[in-house]
């Protein structure tokens, strides 16, 4: 056999999966903290149900891994949570509202090869179904401060209102044509990535005048506190979108400060692409830009479940991104194993109790095949366990172990119990 | 829309999914316990390495759901966690062996949906690839033994030997054809479940006359401890396979004894369907079997991965039934709010605050639509969170808040702290 990984897919090392399911971890007890339970979904859907016109639009279609089972059923592979979540309340109408669930799985997207796409990933959503407040949105953006608190993240939560991006078409007297709005909204969302410059060169290319263009940027020139921008906005954008957009923008504010959240930046250039977003709209970056994607991002979006499921359902909430997550953090730990016993020509009798001792407190792997000792402490260092026990029949006599810390090299002589502190203590 | 799940799939609501969740939880601390460390393999594969001849074998591939991507590549789903792991090991050389590795995923089979097959399931698998001794089998046995008393069933590990059973059918002078001898070992495993008479009738059908018939059942009603069944058997089965199933089934249940492993059962019939398993192999049910299907299995498949990959890596390894083990329990908590503020005419900025402190250890809902008193109430009880707290103007004046016990109906007027220390208490 040849080694071969599909492209576009990828196995994770335990280096990374140790730090992937901490992160995932640390996420699902923030969740449940606030209030959040799990759901889970199937990957296999039947394809009508896919590919509904209430789904997640035709360009993600595109990429549908499309399949047939042995009874010629034409199937898909979910490429999204969020359309399973709406087909799971449709199946499930006796759910009370408001719902607050996650879900963790992956989805798939059969994206061209060529371009290094991603098709197989874990996706991490939270939504709250069911709630049109504020304070639903709000919830989310607590979440985020959570979380990324908790992994000693330093993130700035950038926030917008899809109608406050209406509202400066209007300003700017484009077409009310909903392709041309979408078109220019994707542009403007890259002020931040590309600059000022080349968002206006493109918007040239797109058929804007001059005019047009001074009238955007008016707008998204606009600099001060969070407050200073809405009274700003209010001042400029006066249509029903905008009085919307100012109006649930100034809430959000008002409630980000009673729930003593920080971080949050008001953005009027985010526009979080094309998807079924329609109020309230956040992505969470990495202050020192190390990781230059987004590690979570969300909005509201009131439509894309109603319409699913028929009946009124607005809907709010976010999802991380593990693998962006993870690439910002430096894992403390690489392996689940704190410490490897290397047993010296002792019976099993002898020193399996030691063993399942140690296993009571400890994370405990030891050696298996009564190898040597340089071959076991070669084994312990590239498995990244920090600690080593050598137990024979002398330490045995003595109730004595000899400890050897991997990274220092330093070795003690001490007690079971005494390991067993010392190991607890150094987590 | 109209509500469709694909049969043989299967989405979880919250009381279930929560449960899942926690008995992955106790699973995968017990592993660590172990020295066991994560990956993650890919659910897309090439359908030429599913499909290799080292892989799950025939009948399992007759069930791999195959695909075809936009590149027109040959895809298929894995049906197992086994041969993505042999496939990780050849893309990843460089890991030290013995690997200690478990894998949490789904995987597909296309089974016929008029049986009422399950088509998309989770797995739980762990293994220890590259090590012969039977430490590692009695590894795998001591982690069944840990997690089932952890969740608190009370269990029987049934434990036999592949080599046993060929040496049965050598002690009755039936036909070295492999064909036939799988055959009958598949008839043979049915004991337990349907009987002797059954299992006899079923020999005589495949063609087993009475004097062979009568040699299997003299080794399978051998009765007593393991002890005195390992000495019977090792009289009778004297051939080759006999010799060195007889020994490997000694040491493992002298190991067990030196590990203090209570509940393993010597089970001669025990046959573990047509696996690729070559050593000892291992069957964990309920003891008072209120669920019938067992909860566990594993074994020594010292083949599979060696030709996979092209070198020597004998394994051990075992896998839980996620959705079995689920059955057996009786769910203590429904839901992970365990409590659920309702505020009454108080304004966010007033309530937010508490239920920020609240966070800081319990799990919390809270209204989110301003809804009354009965609304809110019904919902806490629907989504069965056990407290509700009821927070007003004279509430927060007092600095007392009402607690309601939803089970006892019970109210309490007590403090914030009062609160927090009494619900951490009744978890």
């Amino acid at each position: 056999m040849e080694a071969e990984v599909l492209k576009g897919t990828k196995n994770y090392i335990p280096e990374e999966q140790v730090l992937r399911e901490d992160v995932i971890e640390i996420i699902r007890k923030a969740l449940q903290k606030y209030g959040f339970n799990p759901i889970e979904t199937s990957v296999l859907q039947p394809y009508a149900l896919l590919s509904s016109k209430y789904g997640g639009g035709e360009e993600i279609l595109k990429e549908c891994y499309r399949l047939k089972d042995m009874g010629d059923r034409e199937l898909g592979l979910r490429y999204e949570l969020t359309i399973t979540l709406a087909a799971f309340l449709l199946e499930n109408p006796g759910m009370k509202m408001p719902f607050r669930r996650y879900e963790i799985g992956k989805v798939f997207r059969d994206g061209p090869v060529k371009q290094a796409r991603i098709r197989e990933f874990t996706q991490f959503d939270f939504d709250i179904v069911g709630a049109k407040s504020g304070l639903a949105d709000i919830e989310i953006l607590a979440i985020y401060e959570n979380v990324f608190r908790k992994l000693g993240l330093d993130v700035e939560i950038q926030l917008n209102n899809r109608k406050i991006l209406f509202a400066i078409m209007e300003y700017a007297g484009i077409d009310n044509n909903s392709e041309t709005q979408a078109s220019i909204i994707l542009t403007i969302d890259k002020l931040e990535k590309i600059g000022k410059g080349e968002v206006s060169e493109e918007l040239i290319r797109k058929g804007l005048n001059e005019k047009q263009i001074n009238k955007i940027f008016e707008v998204l020139d606009i600099k001060g506190s969070n407050e200073e921008i809405i009274t700003k906005l209010s001042e400029m954008l006066t249509s029903e979108n905008g009085k919307e957009g100012v109006e649930e923008l100034k809430k959000l504010i008002e409630l980000a400060k009673a729930y003593d959240l920080k971080n949050i930046i008001l953005l009027p250039s985010l526009a979080r692409g094309l998807g079924y977003y329609t109020g309230s709209i956040y992505e969470v970056f990495l202050k020192n830009k190390k990781v230059k994607s987004s590690l979570a991002a969300g909005g509201r979006f009131d439509k894309m479940i109603s319409n699913f499921v028929g009946k009124d359902l607005p809907a709010v909430g976010g999802s991380f991104g593990l693998d962006a997550i993870c690439s910002a953090l430096e894992p403390k730990k690489k392996s689940n194993a704190q410490v490897y016993v290397i047993p010296i020509g002792l019976p099993e009798e002898k020193f399996l109790p030691i063993v399942k001792k140690l296993r009571e407190t400890l994370n405990v792997d030891f050696d298996l095949s009564g190898r040597g000792i340089s071959k076991n402490l070669d084994y312990a260092n590239k498995n990244k366990i920090p600690y080593c026990i050598f137990v024979g029949k002398r330490e045995l006599e003595e109730n004595k172990l000899k400890l050897k810390d991997m990274d220092t090299g330093e070795e003690k002589t001490l007690s079971l119990e005494e390991i067993i502190n010392l190991i607890k203590k150094s987590k």
